[in-house]
Parts: structure tokens; C-alpha cells; sequence
């Protein structure tokens, strides 16, 4: 019997432990720029650790997977946090994992709202970057400087991600 | 006689002595995720400066300004960039200035191709965020720590910003 792992919609509580969701709704925010602006502040703890470490801002251009999906691998990054924010309107897919002892526990996996990012917190074990739908560009806030920062995990039987509880084939 | 500015399209060559142009057109990219993802890597220079200093990632809300506009302040960060990267698919206006003896020469005004952003170096005078057509998101990337990190300079006479010389009417 396969492992399975049902999608649920990404929220601040639910994903709080692995991170933050960027996101205008529900966050703090002031006005600037003699009113013409409004500032959501300050959303995301963006961690830069290691030897030399700096900021970092690429652009991520995705290829869409398809669901249900097979998650093999989870990867996670001792040095820094990583943001991603889309720069269209689709969703996209998170799969974050608790870490056990060293080693991925049990993998959640959310979907997000459209215009919605997330800031992934250092050493938090993670799915790649998993665009759904059309090729899609995001933002890409994450931490430069020395040392390895990356930690692969391959699974022994891959977790199969998908929409609803038992569905194989309808995502 | 007012002081007139005409907007030119933002290039990454025009724009070197203020920042980077954050864009996937002629940037450095290699393959990642098993060639799932392109990362068009390391595209801004994020400088954090100053007392206890992080990065900060937020969303600005503009509310859109018509053309032509009165420029008639320009601010600077000392201790920090500040990116800005279009939530959206409309152009937006960049207005810059060189430093003369520490106050702002002759404003240069830029507009962007849809989905380009733009990251200003510490310290470089420029105009606040400056939305065109309609409201629109943008993820910011810049500095948190300690001091003040905000200089203002308000000009005798302002800078009207246009998209062509001596149209004072059309934008």
C-alpha cells in the first residue's frame, strides 16, 4: 500500500511551524508614502546563517507538475530560510515536512491561494519548488555565503500527494 | 520655466549606477530540480548595513499616480537596499537621482516592462514607489536593524516627469 498524503489549504497556523505565508490578508500593515502606499510589514523571518552569509534574490522559473504527485525526495537548508513569492495568480503546491531525529517525519502538503507566497524557515525539511497548472517565475528570497547549505532526503517508498484521501488518479 | 524630466525605458545598462534591474532577460541561469526549474540566479546586490541589520520582506500596496507627475521629493536609505518586484503584469515608474555633494542632482525617470522589478542601492536617491494605471502589489525586500535609515530631500522647485518632452499634458 502506497503512502498517501492529502493536500489541505495553506494557512498561517497550519504552516507556522515550518514557516511564514506572505501574504497581504491578516498581516500588519501602515500607511507610507503620504497615504499613496500601504506597507504589509515585515512578513517573513529571513534567517542568514553559516560563514559569510548574505541575501539572496533570484527568480525561480517552474515547470508545472501534475497531481496526485510522487514525492521521493525532501531537501532542507541548515543556513537560511527560503521565500518563495509567485509573480502570476496560479497556486502552487507546498510540501513541508517535521523533522524526526535527523530524518523527514510524515510530509504535509498544502495548496496555496492565488497571490499567496511562503518563507520557508532554515533546516525545514521541504518539497522543491512545485509549480501546478502552466510554467510559472517566482521570487526567490534565500541565503548566499559559504559552507553546504543543502541536505537531501531520498525516501525508501515515495508519499503520494494528491487532492483527495484515496483518489489515485483524480488529483 | 518648470524643471521637466522624460521618461526613458528602463535598461539594465541605464539603471547600473543606481541598482539592478531584476529580470530573467540576459541574466545568469542554470538548471535545477532535476530540470524542473530554471533559477536565474543571485540578480540583486542586498546590502544591510548598519546597527543589528536583516533583511525584511514585505508587500506595498500602491495606489497608481497619473502622468505627468510632480516630483518633488526624493529619499535615501543609508544602511540598506531596497527592492521592488511587481506583483503584477503593468509597468511602473523608477525615479532616481545622483548624489551631488550629498543632495540629489538632475532626477533620471524610468518605466518598466511588465514584470520586471527593480532593486536601488543603499544610499541612491530615488522617488517613492510609484504605481501606474491601476493599484498594485509589490514584494519588497529591504532593511530592519537599528538607526535611522530614512533621509528626505524636498526641492526648491519640483521636477515635472513626463513621458515626452514638453508634453505637458499628455503624460
Amino acid at each position: 500500500m502506497r503512502r498517501q498524503v492529502t493536500i489541505t489549504p495553506l494557512t498561517k497556523d497550519a504552516f507556522a511551524p515550518f514557516g511564514q505565508v506572505l501574504t497581504t490578508e491578516g498581516s500588519d500593515h501602515f500607511p507610507i508614502n503620504g497615504g499613496m502606499t500601504e506597507r504589509y510589514h515585515d512578513l517573513a523571518d529571513v534567517q542568514l546563517a553559516g560563514e559569510n552569509p548574505r541575501a539572496m534574490i533570484s527568480i525561480f522559473r517552474g515547470q508545472p507538475y501534475a497531481l496526485p504527485l510522487e514525492l521521493k525526495m525532501v531537501e532542507r537548508h541548515p543556513f537560511g530560510s527560503q521565500a518563495f513569492m509567485p509573480l502570476h495568480q496560479r497556486p502552487f503546491l507546498v510540501t513541508v515536512a517535521p523533522d524526526e531525529n535527523g530524518i523527514p517525519g510524515t510530509p504535509q502538503a498544502f495548496i496555496t491561494q492565488p497571490g499567496v507566497g511562503i518563507n520557508i524557515g532554515k533546516n525545514v525539511w521541504h518539497g522543491v519548488l512545485t509549480a501546478l497548472e502552466a510554467e510559472g517565475d517566482f521570487l526567490v528570497v534565500d541565503r548566499g555565503g559559504g559552507g553546504i547549505n543543502l541536505e537531501e532526503f531520498f525516501f525508501d517508498e515515495p508519499y503520494l500527494i494528491s487532492r483527495k484521501q484515496g483518489a489515485l488518479n483524480s488529483g
